[in-house]
């Protein structure tokens, strides 16, 4: 007898089981949580600093880092005025539910509000694994190029939120706004998005306003 | 009796058999190839535009584009002048050697000096996939940030050659040149590097000069 086994499957209905587990403990601790997906240097670990800079004094804030390599991203976080950990992937691609799960576990949840997980740098195969956390978030960032959405669908059709980072680079790049927005609409048609420059602010409060209204309040999301 | 299969191990093996291959057929045809890796958006088709706009009337070059979706790059390539086949990996985040032997079946090689492989964009997968390329290239892009060789180390460590593209954008972005290349020397000290802009076409030359160096001449490489 020969007994097929879909590995494939098998390892995201594990993930996604661990990913329910993680989203009824940041329930039950009334912790609003987000996963920021993006390529390398699109702009992670400066929205999550925007972020802190607007919200550290009002918000207990938890930050997790997924990194091949280095804490970087978690010094970053941490000198920002989050609590930070920074999880390495050791070589993976993408943050699992099982990596965040030992993350969360260095947590004591019910001193905080918010956690922002920063992904791994990589537009592919974190959006294959659910973490768990309530709404998943995309950087585009304008020097990346406007054919982003049709290249990767993917990552555009899975996300509940779109930032558009370093709008302050526009006019010195080739970006056709009209043609990246027409790959988002027809992939996600109904995507709130928010363009905006974690360089110079500009655009940051629509960001924050949107972010706050989900603090303390994860349940109804 | 258990019989245990290292799977990674295999994937790997087998992998490196087909590059071989592949490699041989490149050789017996005397042509010249490299493997361009890099983020998404950092500026592989661009360069591989600029090439073909410095090298198509001189030689004969063939482009594989891989990509999740979309002929966008190879549509771009096949407009510049190229030969250009299209693999799209199905949501893969890489290309690997059998991907590449089916898109070199597509190549009379008997025709071609030159054959440019874009992979997927990427900055983790596709390190760990060999093709037999003669070289394999990776394109950092100056607005992904400089902190990107302690981030993404295997990528830097086992390349042949590194271009720097978009400098044109150094005015207007926090780049610190030096603290980037001290990552880059740590990682892979005799590492070519190309600073250029495919925008503005500063720096091209050093990097076609470069090129053209192997160009039917690729047993020596």
């Amino acid at each position: 007898m020969v007994k097929n086994v879909s590995v494939v499957e098998n390892i995201h209905s594990a993930n996604d089981q661990l990913a329910a587990e993680i989203r009824q403990r940041l329930d039950n601790a009334s912790v609003f949580s987000i996963n920021i997906m993006a390529s390398p240097g699109a702009g992670k670990t400066s929205l999550i600093e925007r972020t802190l800079h607007e919200l550290a004094a009002l918000h207990e804030i938890a930050v997790i880092d997924g990194d091949v390599a280095t804490s970087i991203d978690a010094d970053r976080a941490a000198e920002a005025g989050a609590t930070a950990v920074q999880i390495n992937t050791g070589g993976q691609c993408h943050i699992d539910a099982n990596m965040l799960r030992i993350a969360v576990n260095e947590l004591d949840l019910a001193n905080f509000d918010l956690l922002l997980v920063e992904n791994v740098g990589n537009l592919i195969c974190p959006v294959s694994f659910q973490l768990g956390t309530h709404k998943n978030i995309l950087i585009a960032s304008i020097p990346e190029g406007d054919d982003k959405p049709y290249k990767y669908p993917a990552m555009y059709q899975d996300v509940d939120a779109l930032i558009i980072n370093k709008i302050d680079l526009l006019p010195y790049v080739d970006f056709d706004m009209a043609y990246f927005e027409k790959g988002v609409q027809l992939l996600n048609p109904d995507l709130v998005t928010f363009p905006l420059s974690c360089r110079t602010g500009e655009g940051i409060q629509a960001w924050i306003t949107w972010l706050t209204g989900f603090i303390n309040n994860p349940k109804t999301t």
